[in-house]
């Protein structure tokens, strides 16, 4: 099966973990693999996503903590200073450590890596940015996303996710423009270290693809935790004011004014001036590639994974689907694909809020017959300390039969104790299951196994 | 099914967690119960155990939070003083919570609370300690155990677990006698609280019923953390030495005397006094009433659950085997019985240990096809703040088909990981089902489905 008449048996356009993950697989399959990426490798998860904002979750997990501990007998002020310089170096040493071993891997798998932007040609045949030209088999686009600007006067004035990172102090007032899962982390994680966040939210809810009760028990959290929450607010206009910024809604100006204003307003892909529309391979309404259940485009030699190609926008998604793509077009496993069902995901808000399945909304939409249990609790923890966070799961089950369809988790903890449900879920679990279950005490954990 | 002849359908032994449970339980299937106990409700779960054992766990988490907190720029001492009587001032308001939700509980099921002790006079009879006899169908015992102190010299000068909760303050130097899990917990909330702690173990490892490469990494985990580790070392004698207490083991003197030397030595079933033996039932060598798989003593009318009945000592399995045996004996569910098949339980060590299945010393003894799976890592906070704590999980697997019959996890939040993979091996798990899911990034957890 070999392909000597390209250079390459695949070119992949973009360094972040979708295209890393993929060029490293085909490698691994014996292939000769290129890889483009002009910037550092990563991409948005280690770069401007998932890895910092983690870190950022983890210091402002610290500061809750410490405030929390005070109340309980520790000699340590409730709301310490804390130096973003000192916080941001070890954040990205951690990162660059992250840099040095996927150098590494490319090295040993022997993915040539070529520091460049690329654009197709052909079916077949990329031009890149240092004008050479390589050919290949196939060509995997993986060139990520990025955040977008709503088209209102005075949108230069905002900042999007990625300036965040840049920060070196928290701002001392910002209004945070949407209601994702960007918008609902980066409010948390401001407020805790520091700032006065204002969350300006064009609908009438947060995280409208999670289950409604949490995420109406993740407002009340925020709240309590100082976070100012105006929904159903339409920006019009940013206007400077001195070295600050108004924001003005669509029934006047609210009353503050701030220091950062941050957009989380949706992302689009970086699909532009890759050549695509020349070859017709479609492109979507958000700038995704066009792609089919296999991840492949209209051409049947250039395929699309990531955030790039729309979908579920989670890392471990992408990951997963970029090396089943290899698999298929060179493991010799031609029905490799990825399965979108049941797909976990967790937001790192405060609490983290996390989810596998149906919302009983979707479950009730799909199943005659749905039963749904709650937990509402404030963990030990919180307890102690007279804190104010609550936390909710929520279970969502189908049939007589009660098969597990929907596994819903506000509250500390969450983002670790998803998983091994998330599992348990795909495997097709029961709510007898869960109950056969013995709990694991005391743990936020055991509420699951016991929910009546 | 009416047994008019006795005052009571049921007489329960005993308020601690299966007593409750089997007394609420049977209450709820419509019968006519007493129980009696002398002191608090709750048992040693809720007094002296898993309640305020993870009370201590907690503040001995922020405290090494705190430290990793300086460390990343926060601007608090790493070690800030810490007062134990305030701590203990909202751990106890925490644990009289419960009592008033118990009271309340028994008040709404009609459940008759004698506070009294009681003994069997035969079958279907108890003597009450105010000299009140009462009849019943059916007797449940559930006693409870407690702490055992070894046969040596000066044995007095020792603390046992329930001691620990009556401190106000760090004690400056600590002994800890023993290597499982109490011992290991004990030492790890004190170390963690301002002790310096010395672990004494009469084997060459701790914790002998959970995987020794787990095992062995909390040990060097707990020396990161200035708990001295001394193996096969025999305790043959304590002496005053004015306020302080001096060790000698097999081989002389070590080289400390202690402020407080805690006996964590394994505990005895309060059996005694209870006028079994009379009646021709079985005591063990723990001095555990025996029982058989239905929870059923040699006298068909009485039997035991929780601590007192041996098996696995955790809360947990107390209530669910309690629960199961009043279904059988009152709610017409003749086949309901404990399964102790994959219990999950976790020890509350520094960082908490937990597991579920075999180990791979049990699996490799049982099964000819054994697979093991590692994941060695740090996570991410230890990481950004260059602390010394490593995560070990380990997954064991059976046969071709790769059934999952082990999982065991060390570190940061395995207590609370552990819950949902439980409810998967329960199920039956394949390693394949496992790498099926996708990972929930960046967590520990998902670091158990990406096994290689």
């Amino acid at each position: 099966m070999n392909t000597p008449s390209y250079d390459y048996d695949l070119i992949v356009l973009g360094g972040g973990s979708a295209g890393l993950a993929g060029a490293i697989r085909a490698a691994q399959h014996g292939k000769r693999v290129a890889l483009l990426e002009p910037g550092e490798l990563g991409g948005t998860c280690v770069n401007v996503g998932c890895v910092p904002k983690k870190a950022m979750w983890l210091a402002a997990d610290l500061a809750e903590r410490i405030g929390l501990a005070s109340a309980m007998g520790f000699d340590v002020e409730a709301r310490p200073a804390l130096s973003w310089k000192e916080l941001v170096i070890h954040r990205q040493a951690y990162i660059s450590n992250i840099h040095t071993s996927y150098h590494k891997r490319l090295d040993e798998t022997g993915v040539v890596r070529i520091p460049a932007r690329g654009h197709l040609l052909d079916a077949h045949t990329v031009a890149c940015s240092d004008d050479v030209q390589y050919s290949a088999a196939h060509i995997l686009i993986a060139t990520g996303a990025h955040p977008q600007r709503p088209d209102i006067p005075g949108a230069e004035l905002g900042l999007v996710s990625d300036d965040f990172f840049d920060l070196r102090a928290a701002p001392a007032e910002v209004a945070i423009i949407g209601g994702g899962y960007i918008a609902v982390e980066l409010a948390g994680l401001l407020q805790a270290l520091g700032s006065k966040v204002s969350l300006l939210v064009r609908g009438s809810r947060l995280l409208e693809r999670f289950d409604y009760e949490l995420t109406a028990q993740l407002a009340e959290n925020l709240r309590q935790q100082g976070v100012r929450i105006h929904f159903d607010y339409r920006l019009r206009e940013l206007k400077r004011e001195g070295e600050r910024v108004r924001a003005f809604g669509h029934d006047g100006p609210i009353d503050s004014v701030f220091d950062a204003v941050f957009f989380a307003t949706g992302r689009r892909g970086n699909s532009r001036d890759l050549g695509l529309e020349a070859l017709g391979i479609g492109i979507g309404e958000h700038q995704q590639v066009e792609v089919d259940e296999w991840q492949t485009t209209a051409v049947p030699s250039v395929h699309a994974v990531g955030d790039i190609a729309g979908k579920v926008g989670l890392t471990p998604v992408a990951v997963a689907a970029s090396r089943r793509l290899m698999d298929r077009l060179f493991g010799g496993r031609p029905d490799a694909k990825m399965d979108y069902d049941n797909v976990a995901s967790v937001v790192f808000s405060h609490p983290p809020l996390g989810a596998v399945g149906m919302s009983e909304e979707d479950a009730r939409a799909r199943f005659e017959q749905v039963t749904v249990y709650h937990s509402r609790f404030r963990p030990m923890l919180q307890a102690l300390a007279n804190g104010t966070q609550r936390s909710l799961f929520k279970m969502v089950c189908a049939g007589p039969e009660e098969r597990v369809v929907g596994v819903h988790l506000l509250g500390e903890a969450a983002d670790e104790i998803l998983q091994g449900f998330a599992v348990a879920v795909k495997m097709g679990a029961t709510k007898a299951q869960f109950d056969d279950t013995v709990a694991i005490h005391p743990t936020s954990a055991e509420e699951v196994v016991l929910m009546r």
